[in-house]
C-alpha cells in the first residue's frame, strides 16, 4: 500500500484531456498537492492508503474552472452602475468611484470577496487585472488560489503609479519578489487598452515582457467605438498597433476580442494569440458577440472570463461557459456549434493554456496539480442524467458545486468554506458599499 | 387586532405594480390564500394577528414568476439530445422517443419533475403545452401549482387523439370537467405551429376558443426555416394563416415570435397580440435573437417562457429574465435596453398578463392571490446590494429562492419543499430515464 494525502471518489469524473472521455467509477489520487493517479476505484482502495477519502457518490469530477479575465476587487463595486453603455459606465461611474476608493485595502478586501465567490463557483485560477496587484498576489497566496497577476500598465496617473515606466517597474518587482516561483503565483502584464498607452510605451512594454519572460494580457476590439475611436486617433486599428509594436504573439491574451476582421483573424490564429471570451459582460454592456465557434475553426485557442462584477455581475464561470456555448450556436446559426465537451475545455485547459499554464493545470492528469471542482448532479434541475457533460454545461448551477482543491487543498468542503471566514468578508463587503454609496449619492 | 394567515416581514419588497417601487420593512398580509395588505412591519404587527409569521431579514419579497410557455412532462428528457438543430432534433431524437413513451404515467412523472423544479426555482404559474392536458391539470391541482393547461391541436395522431376534431373536443371537455373554476387552473388551445393544421382546423379552432371563450397560443416564426416551409408549402407566411383565420387578436400568446416583418410588428401591437420570449432554448437552437426591446418599444406585452427543458435545460424563469434582459442589449445594441425593473415584470406581471391572469396574480397587491417568492441577498455573489432589482436581476440564482407561496400555500419553506418528496420524484425520473435511453440505444 502506497500512502496518499487524499483519495476522491466521484461517480463520475471528465479529465478533459483525453478529450471526449467519461470515466465512471474512478478514484483520483492526490499526493503533495498533485494528482498523482487516476484508476478504478477498487484498484485504488487495495493501492493507496490515503490520510483522507472522500466520496461523492452523485458528483462528477472536473479540473477546477478557469476564470481567464477578471478585475477581482471591482467584486465591491457589483450591481454599483447597471444597464448603462460601456463608456458612460466608464466615465461616469466606475473611474470616479475608483479614483475615490481605490487603495491597497480596496484591493485586499475585494479580492477576498472574489476569492470567495468563484471557490465557492468551482473555480481555482483566475487572471486579474487591478491596481495593486501585490495586494491580489498576497491575498491570493494568503487564502490559497491560484491567480495570474495582471501588472497594469498606463500613461497616466492613478491611485498605484504615475506613468509607463513606474507601472513597468512595479511590475517587474513583482515578477521577481517576492512571488518569483511560488506555486500559486504568476506574473503578466495588463495594458488596459490601446487608448491607454504610446506606441513607446508599448515598446518599451514588450521590450519588458521579453526579458522578463512574461505574458502579455490586453482589452482589445471590444467595442466598434474603440476601433472608430483608435482610426481617428492614430489612422490606426488597435490590432495594427499591437502588431507594430510586435505583441501579436502566441504570449499575448486578447480579452473580449469582438470585432476582428479576416485578415486580424488570420494573423492572430498564424501568431498562435489566445482569446479570453467574456460572453456576459459582452452582452451587459452591449459590446457584441464574438463569433467563438469561427475562432475555433480557425484554432485558435479560446478562454472564458468573467470580466469584473461591475459588468457581469457574477464571477461564475460555470455559468459564463453554459451563455459562451449557447450564443456561438445563435452566433454561427448553428445549433452544433460549441458542444457541451468544447464548452468545457474551454473554461478548463482552454484557460489554462491561454495564461501560459497549460503544462500546470486545466485538466485531470497524473503530475498536474490537483486543481479540481465537484459538482453534485443528484439535484432537481440535473436530473435524470443521460450524458454527463451535457448536463454540467447546460443544466448545473454554480450552487451545485460541492468541494474545490486548489494545488490538492481544500478549499470547499461539502459546501463550505473551509479557510476562509464568509461572514467576516460579507461584513468587509458592506463596509465598502457604504463608503461607494456614499461618494455616489446612493442611499 | 384582525387574525391573518401569514404575515411575512422580509427586509424588502418589489411589488412590480406599481413599477419602480421598492418597499424596506414592509410586510405582506395573507389570509384565504389572497394577499391582504401590504403595510410597514411595526403596523402590520400592530393590526395583525397571524396564524403563522415569517421573518426573512435578508431577503426580497417578488410576486411568484411565471413560466409563460413549457413542456413540463419533457423535463423527462432534459439533455436527452443536446447540441443539435431544430428540425433534426425533433424529427430525429424528441419525436421517436415521444411516439414511444408518452402516456398519462409519463405525463404525470415528467410533470411532477418539473412542477418540483420550478418551485424550488421561485416559480408560482406555469403555461404548458403537452399531450394529456388533462393528468398536467390534476398533477398541477394534487401539488397545489397553478398552471394555464393547453390542449393540444394537432391535424394528426398522437398517442393522446387522431384528429383535430377530437383534440379540440378533448380540450372543450378539459374547459367544463372537471376544473372549470379551479382557482389554480386555467386553459386554452395550443396548435403546435401552423405547420400542423390546415386552414378549415384553424378555423374550427377559432370558433371553439370564442365560443369557450378561451386563449390560444401557438410556437409562430421561430425559426427562418419555419417561414420559408410555410410560403413554400402555402404560399403565405404562418402569421398570414393565423390572420385569415382571424387569431390574431388580444387572446393570442405568440411563443417564440423571433422572425417579425415590420408589418406583423405593427398588426400585433395593433391587436394586442402577447409574446412568450424562451431565449435561451432559442440560442441553443439557434434558431435567432427575438429583438424585445423593439417590441416592448412598439407597446407589445413580452412575457418569459423557459420551453421544455429538452431545450433549455432548466425551468429557471430567474435565469431566463436575466438572459432577456442581457441579450436585449445586444440585438438592440444599447446597454439601457430592457432594464432590471422591466426585466422583473416580463418574468411577473407580463407573464401574468399574457396568459390572461394579470387580474389575479403577476404583482404584490392587494387582492390578489398570494403567489409570492422570496430570494435570500446575503449570498457571496449577491454582495454587496447597491440597487436590490439589479442584483435580482443580475446577480441572483435560483438556488437563493428560499420561500414560494401559491394561493397563500406555503409551497417552498426555508428552502425545502413542503409537500413534494423530492426523492420519489428523483426515483421516478431515472426509472424513465432508462426506457429512454434503452428506447435511443443510449446507455
Amino acid at each position: 500500500m502506497q500512502h496518499c494525502d487524499t483519495l476522491i471518489a466521484p461517480r463520475w469524473c471528465i479529465p478533459v484531456e483525453p478529450a471526449g472521455v467519461l470515466l465512471e467509477g474512478h478514484a483520483i489520487i492526490v499526493a503533495d498537492g498533485r494528482i498523482v493517479d487516476l484508476l478504478p476505484v477498487e484498484n485504488a482502495l487495495n493501492r493507496y492508503q490515503p490520510s483522507v477519502l472522500i466520496e461523492r457518490p452523485q458528483h462528477v469530477l472536473i479540473p477546477g474552472l478557469v476564470n481567464a479575465h477578471t478585475h477581482a476587487a471591482m467584486t465591491l463595486m457589483r450591481g454599483f452602475a447597471d444597464d448603462m453603455p460601456l463608456e458612460s459606465w466608464l466615465r461616469d461611474k466606475i473611474w470616479p468611484a475608483e479614483i475615490q476608493h481605490v487603495s491597497a485595502e480596496m484591493v485586499r478586501d475585494g479580492t477576498e470577496l472574489a476569492i470567495a465567490e468563484m471557490l465557492t463557483a468551482g473555480i481555482t485560477c483566475f487572471s486579474d487585472q487591478y491596481f495593486f496587484p501585490e495586494i491580489v498576489a498576497e491575498t491570493a497566496v494568503d487564502l490559497g488560489m491560484r491567480a495570474m497577476i495582471g501588472t497594469p500598465v498606463l500613461d497616466f496617473r492613478t491611485p498605484w503609479a504615475n506613468d509607463a515606466e513606474e507601472y513597468l517597474h512595479k511590475g517587474a518587482d513583482l515578477v521577481h519578489d517576492p512571488y518569483s516561483g511560488h506555486p500559486l503565483i504568476s506574473s503578466c502584464f495588463v495594458p488596459h487598452s490601446t487608448a491607454v498607452l504610446s506606441d513607446e510605451s508599448f515598446t518599451a512594454l514588450r521590450v519588458t515582457a521579453d526579458q522578463l519572460d512574461v505574458r502579455v494580457q490586453i482589452h482589445l476590439h471590444e467595442t466598434a467605438a474603440e476601433i472608430t475611436a483608435s482610426m481617428e486617433e492614430t489612422g490606426q486599428r488597435p490590432f495594427d498597433r499591437l502588431e507594430k509594436a510586435g505583441l501579436i504573439n502566441a504570449s499575448l491574451l486578447a480579452v473580449h476580442a469582438i470585432h476582428l476582421n479576416a485578415g486580424e483573424l488570420a494573423r492572430m490564429s498564424e501568431a498562435g494569440v489566445n482569446i479570453a471570451h467574456c460572453p456576459r459582460s459582452n452582452l451587459k454592456l452591449a459590446s457584441g458577440i464574438a463569433p467563438i465557434a469561427k475562432y475555433r475553426a480557425a484554432g485558435i485557442n479560446v478562454a472564458i472570463g468573467t470580466d469584473g462584477a461591475a459588468s457581469n455581475n457574477v464571477l461564475d464561470v460555470l455559468a459564463e461557459m453554459r451563455l459562451a456555448a449557447l450564443l456561438a450556436k445563435s452566433a454561427a446559426a448553428d445549433a452544433a456549434a460549441i458542444p457541451a465537451p468544447e464548452a468545457l475545455h474551454m473554461a478548463t485547459l482552454g484557460g489554462a493554456r491561454a495564461l501560459g499554464l497549460g503544462h500546470a493545470v486545466g485538466s485531470i492528469e497524473t503530475g498536474k496539480w490537483a486543481d479540481i471542482a465537484c459538482i453534485d448532479l443528484n439535484t432537481l434541475h440535473s436530473q435524470p442524467v443521460y450524458d454527463v457533460c451535457s448536463q454540467l454545461v447546460y443544466a448545473a448551477h454554480s450552487d451545485q458545486v460541492t468541494d474545490v482543491w486548489v494545488a490538492g487543498k481544500h478549499q470547499l468542503d461539502n459546501g463550505k468554506l473551509a479557510h476562509i471566514n464568509s461572514d467576516n468578508v460579507l461584513k468587509r463587503s458592506n463596509e465598502w458599499r457604504e463608503r461607494f454609496a456614499a461618494q455616489a449619492g446612493m442611499q
